[in-house]
């Protein structure tokens, strides 16, 4: 059974042993990474640290053994947690056994819908969302996330839930009592974070604003000064223990646990895909989802948090050297030592210390760049993921991208409603048909309209195409024959085939004949089994221009 | 202001007198064919008789000044009853006043949503409804309206809504006390109408079965033997009021609303169309919505209905010679002679009779014709119909012609994510390049990879097609050189270009390169945008094949 899961040309199979050392260094330096993050993650989901800690162990060994990429660092990240306290806080009070039962449910959907996905192989649903959507969306997220840990960073309790605007707003009138201590902690931490990322971004700097931030708490005894700390980190690994469930709390968890199932999946497949790239293997998102989706499950039942793979610490790995899954691995089993023998070294860790890891982390994903990129080349593009930002920020966070996923659907259709097309000549140099209105030199005929339709044919572009080329035949006097250039009509559907009957035979009944030239060969099969083979002959068989424009050669060069 | 509403081209402006029998005749005709059907069509939405004759006066004159169809013969019609009666009766007992209130609210937006439609030229939003849905929602719905009668046609009250499976099964158990003079009225007046109408079309046979049926029970006093009729139906011209509304009844009547607006809409311009063409004028979409959004409006005024252009109304104005408007005029007028004179006259028409007029008149729009045809070409397009026909006849009826739409728009994005492609190989004795799998004299090159991609390229597809295009390279050794054919790539957006550059990108450092021929205008504009100009050159500008492979022209014949 396990078997069958597992992918098929898995890294065990041949491992080398060779990579030990590098698989081994880069497993330290994620660990590394991955303390400090999954303790703020779990913060930002509205969890105990100790959460964080537990969805870092179980769930890494089952991807390591299921998921198909040998670098992916799965785990709790940011975009998730950030769905789970949005999706958990309706239900119940951050914090609460209720709220951590709830969490802990939520794993088991995510990994079930996950895991069947895999297996019904429908990964290829990802393809849907566009990268404009994708990108969108996670800046949005990102100013989200940020914003939500102001309160933290700040010391004090902000109104205004995930509004970005209103939580600014009531920080500001509340710009009097916030604690200046913790304030300079977390500032001074944000300010050594991104002076470490820009100059030597291999340093593991949370862990030295995380060591330096609890000896100062501690030597200077800031927690009577106001200072919030972590406190008590159970210790001990995490136990056996079934998650809780009921219909009503599945019913409420299932539109977040399809957001998670996706968004998650998506910000793996992502990173995981561009580094198979460059290392020359393949990643298979069915499989993908079922290493993930197993990992969820089993995690469900050792108290993990929903995990994905992570964009920051997947590239930390493979640039730390990851050569196979044994680096998460060893990442997961320093994760169950520290759990095991140092949970009480983060007694005096501040808050405000994960507040700024989380923000350094977040900011870097806000992309303008992008949208100045998709503005550049195709407006609309730009505006799809414009919409999807603003409608992330303002809305919630898993309607946004809904909205953004169906807007940029129906620009698509909308497209595709009103194709372009263009009224061909000859150009006699090159002999080639061009359009007349981008090539000078191209001549027209005539009695003949050459008629380029770029695109499919279906009901919803036909009513428009009928329109403009009525318009062409009605612009030109003496015209007695059509020809349809079909190369760019890649599809058609039956609906239009029926219209485009009524239109030539109308014609016809009007002295103007229809030819039809360059159809493929699919489109073909379909006019064949319309009838058009009987009743329009070699008029729609002609396989060039040149062909169907034969019997007026002598007229070629007349405009 | 009316003058700015009106069509440019108007049948007032340019009225032959000749015209003025015909249109007399027509205008007969339709009112004696207009009077039971608006009675019966007012007893299918729940609301009394004289409402459908009310809307069979002062809306048609309106649209005969304002719509550009001079044949289209406007008024009740089943489908928009069946509408109205399934958005009003949850909301008001059917027939009751507060019933009646809101039926002439619903004429007052619907008027309001088509007339706004028209005057924003959105009309062309009825091109995203294909044929098919259109088709298969028809046909649903003309099954529950036929079926909504049987309760009058058997003289019992039925259980079971508006569902056909229910009401039947109702039926069933309820043979025992059914009224058989009644059902005796009913099954009668369907043979007598289902002979005439394909015996003697022409003849007004509703007009036959009312003045029949209504001598019957008044001579042998049938009402007491149980068989129920009509009634008072007051006289007089209908009087001038506003509709009574409030937000909350705007707010629970607008999916309905929208609804009829656009399945009344579309049945008038299909009608209209069909006919225009026949008798070579154009009929606009955007005056055809202004012309029965003024005419809803205004009818709302003085108590009307919902109205719109009906098929076989409109059939018959034309086949009896209507020239223009006029027609639509002179019926009116007859129906408010019949108001102020004639009304005594259907006191003992039975509603039997009134039903069967409905039944043979909708059972007649069940197309299983359509679906076959559908099917034979394309089953897909088959399936949207069978999908929108069950989705009508099982949850509701506005539900059945979204969900319709939504499938025939999401069939179409799934065709656009799994295009066509094609290696190609070279035809000698045509001196053309054709799919190698079609032809089998098409050959193919050693060291080149000719391959058409039949789409317009976007984020939704390209992740398909990278994996066609990396099995084809891989599938042929040898292999330094891709030709990609543009001819079908119609449009392309963004997030593809991206995606595109980054695998040419990554194929050249493994040796391949990537020449792009027959690449259209509004495609080259894009990729120039995104630099590709400067960074590929020539590569992507040849206008043929030939010119793309001339380099190797002597290895051509190398299969």
């Amino acid at each position: 059974m396990l078997k069958n899961l597992m992918p098929n040309d898995h890294w065990i199979a041949h491992y080398n042993k060779d990579f030990l050392k590098s698989d081994f260094s880069a497993g330290l330096i994620v660990a590394i990474m991955l303390i400090p993050q999954a303790m703020a993650y779990s913060m930002l989901a509205g969890l105990p640290p100790v959460i964080g800690l537990y969805a870092s162990t179980i769930p890494l060994i089952i991807y390591a053994l299921l998921g198909s990429s040998r670098q992916l660092a799965v785990g709790p990240v940011a975009m998730v947690s950030l769905l789970v306290f949005s999706g958990v806080s309706t239900l119940a009070e951050p914090g609460s056994d209720q709220f951590i039962a709830y969490a802990l449910l939520l794993s088991l959907m995510v990994g079930a819908i996950q895991l069947s996905m895999g297996l019904f192989r429908l990964g290829f649903i990802v393809n849907f969302l566009s990268h404009a959507v994708i990108s969108g969306f996670t800046s949005a997220a990102a100013l989200i996330i940020g914003f939500s840990q102001l309160k933290h960073l700040l010391g004090i309790k902000l109104e205004g839930g995930k509004n970005v605007f209103l939580l600014l707003f009531d920080a500001f009138q509340k710009i009097g009592i916030i604690n200046w201590i913790t304030f300079a902690i977390g500032i001074g931490s944000i300010i050594v974070l991104i002076y470490f990322k820009k100059k030597f971004p291999k340093f593991p700097a949370p862990l030295l604003v995380v060591v330096g931030s609890t000896l100062v708490v501690y030597f200077f005894n800031l927690e009577e000064r106001g200072v919030s700390i972590i406190r008590e980190v159970p210790g001990g690994l995490p136990a056996f223990s079934l998650p809780a469930f009921s219909v009503d709390s599945i019913t409420a968890l299932l539109p977040i646990a399809l957001t998670i199932s996706f968004v998650g999946f998506m910000e793996s497949i992502a990173v995981a895909k561009t580094i198979a790239s460059k290392e020359k293997y393949k990643v298979d998102s069915n499989q993908e989802l079922t290493g993930l989706g197993a990992a969820n499950i089993v995690g469900s039942f050792f108290s993990a948090s929903p995990v994905t793979g992570g964009f920051s610490r997947t590239a930390v790995n493979y640039q730390a050297g990851a050569k196979s899954g044994l680096a998460s691995i060893i990442t997961a089993l320093l994760i169950m030592l520290t759990l095991l023998f140092f949970t009480d070294l983060f007694y005096y860790l501040p808050n405000a210390v994960l507040a700024a890891i989380i923000m350094v982390a977040v900011f870097g994903l806000i992309d303008v760049k992008e949208a100045k990129h998709l503005f550049r080349i195709k407006q609309s593009d730009g505006w799809v993921l414009v919409i999807t930002f603003f409608a992330t920020l303002l809305t919630s966070i898993e309607a946004g991208i809904l909205i953004g996923a169906g807007a940029s659907l129906l620009l698509f259709i909308w497209r595709s409603a009103y194709p372009h097309t263009a009224e061909l000549g000859y150009i006699e140099e090159e002999d080639i048909f061009k359009n007349v209105d981008r090539y000078e030199n191209a001549k027209m005929f005539k009695d003949t309209l050459v008629f380029r339709i770029d695109a499919s044919l279906y009901f919803a572009n036909l009513a428009f195409l009928e329109e403009r080329l009525r318009k062409e035949i009605s612009d030109k006097d003496a015209v007695n024959r059509v020809v349809l250039d079909f190369s760019g009509v890649n599809a058609i559907d039956a609906v239009a085939i029926d219209e485009l009957e009524k239109l030539i035979d109308e014609y016809k009944e009007a002295g103007i004949e229809f030819h039809l030239a360059h159809v493929k060969g699919p489109v073909m099969d379909l006019l064949k089994r319309a009838g058009w083979k009987e009743k329009y002959g070699e008029k729609i068989e002609y396989l060039t221009l040149h062909q169907a424009l034969q019997p007026s050669r002598g007229s070629f060069h007349v405009s």
